[in-house]
């Protein structure tokens, strides 16, 4: 994910989220300062206060929002996290990890929690109520989005599949958790319906854009913080792996599908295989060249938004350089 | 929990349900469904609509809240029935057993979305819109406090402690869970500082009356459809073994000591050992009172709310017979 916190925007949300689970913070709210400390990337603040900013809102009224996006994207995490098996996250150890999976379920239900807790807050904050109902809808319908991903995501696993149905998978997967910021932050500011067209459209094809460059760097070498072979492990049929098996021939297909299948060997022979596979046959070329299509077709919906220096913030998201 | 689902209100509640997640729904809606159907004792409803209706609102407003709660409530066992490993749940395997533990994380995570989406359609259905707002501050502390019970539960297992711990416990576990019910649905009524502060007492109350009851069921060998040994399994301290355990003297005290901390024997041998122990020094008689005495108080609770046949019913819930 790139790395857009601006620093304002960044300091503001920091410090709001020190000040609610300061250090030492017990009960749930330990895996949830976990969880949330050291920060990431906060893509969904930033989002979510540039969306806000560009319809005409004050980001004083929108920042228990952005607190409330980061905690639903970061419980989703810490499942995610047990569901794929992944150790490590944000360079320490995953929450199921250090605390156990149960201790991770219930720190990522009580990071949901936390995130509609703070979305009421913006009522106090100065955001006419109706506008805060709206957007309790959009935030929890883009969750079921998210969840309804996670469940096509398990069921798609060890198996080869289409690159459309995948890439409507990651729709709802990347797209939604982008929307997830954008719509309730343009809500919560009184956007028009042209103006939330544009950032729906504009959130779900960024999504894609990131979630397949985000697939390829299991295979280009550059993925850091994560382990490189999760992908592999798990069987993940991802962007690089479809089109490298659309264009190999029928003994190397069948070598990819028996990678994907593969639950017995040692990952690290998996891992070099599929890599091998991938690059071989232009997976990590046509993959990219697909990522940038979707960035540039997001940077297109923006101008449905007025122009402004928000606007031109969120389009800077989808310059490929920015996209690590 | 107690059968209290009035035939009325037990058919709305299923035809709203019946009509959201129809038969062969798919997706993420498949495990929604799954955890939904067949109905449970439906508490959190008939609470939510009793206490609504307590305080001068109306059925059909509070519907799509109804639905809210039990879906919060559903979710949440998904993933106790993870932590617990209770492989049963209302008679078929849960839903972990059936769909696997990934599918079922986030099956429960829908459903605790989808309950933020019913809350918000309260508007549509006629409630206004601050009452909503309100009504979500409620159901996410709520949410809140329920998670943290989880938390302090995971960390008591296996080892003794004072019963005023345990209680406290599972005020934040259980009557939270009642209070969920009975504070939204008085929220979105607009119930009066008084009726809350009943209706908030009655909860936990109750909740705890209903706690200990559930947790003698494992020793007086009534409990029904979940295995009995769970508890033992588990090694939770619950009120009988903390009662029988201040009873006993200190060779039996190590005996039941020793069961809690064993995950060695076969839990069908350590279920009976501590069986005999708890009954052997009162612990099923001693827990039982207590669980009467919280009933009593409860009912005394309502004294708060107008006197109607809403109350006279959430009354009659207090009566020991009806804690079944």
């Amino acid at each position: 994910m790139p790395q857009v916190a601006d620093p304002e925007i960044a300091a503001l949300v920091r410090a709001e989220v020190e000040c609610r689970w300061p250090d030492g913070v017990s009960g749930i709210d330990e895996l949830v300062r976990y969880g949330l400390v050291p920060f990431g990337k906060m893509m969904g603040p930033w989002l979510l206060i540039r969306s806000s900013l560009a319809v005409g809102g004050q980001i004083a009224s929108v920042l228990p929002a952005a607190v409330a996006v980061e905690c639903v994207q970061v419980g989703a995490m810490m499942h995610d996290d047990i569901i794929d098996g992944d150790p490590q996250r944000r360079s320490k150890r995953a929450a199921f990890a250090r605390f156990g999976e149960p201790s991770a379920i219930v720190g990522g239900d009580g990071l949901f929690f936390h995130g509609f807790a703070a979305l009421a807050e913006c009522q106090e904050a100065g955001v006419p109520v109706d506008r805060v109902a709206r957007a309790l809808t959009v935030l929890s319908q883009t969750g079921l989005r998210i969840g309804n991903a996670a469940i096509q995501e398990i069921r798609m696993g060890r198996r080869i599949c289409s690159s459309t149905e995948y890439l409507n998978m990651i729709r709802d997967k990347s797209g939604a958790l982008l929307w997830m910021a954008c719509g309730v932050g343009a809500t919560l500011s009184g956007a028009d319906d042209a103006a939330l067209t544009a950032l729906s459209r504009y959130s779900d094809l960024l999504g894609v854009a990131y979630q397949i460059r985000d697939d390829l760097m299991a295979y280009d070498g550059t993925r850091a913080g994560k382990p490189n072979v999760s992908d592999v492990r798990n069987g993940r049929p991802t962007l690089p792996v479809l089109l490298a098996h659309q264009r190999a021939p029928r003994e190397e297909q069948q070598l990819i599908e028996r990678l994907l299948a593969d639950t017995d060997s040692p990952v690290a022979e998996r891992y070099e295989a599929m890599t091998r596979l991938v690059r071989a046959h232009d997976g990590v070329r046509a993959a990219r060249e697909m990522s940038h299509r979707y960035a540039r077709l997001a940077a297109k919906a923006l101008d449905g938004l007025p122009a402004s220096e928000h606007r031109a913030a969120l389009a800077e998201l989808t310059v490929p350089g920015r996209l690590v």
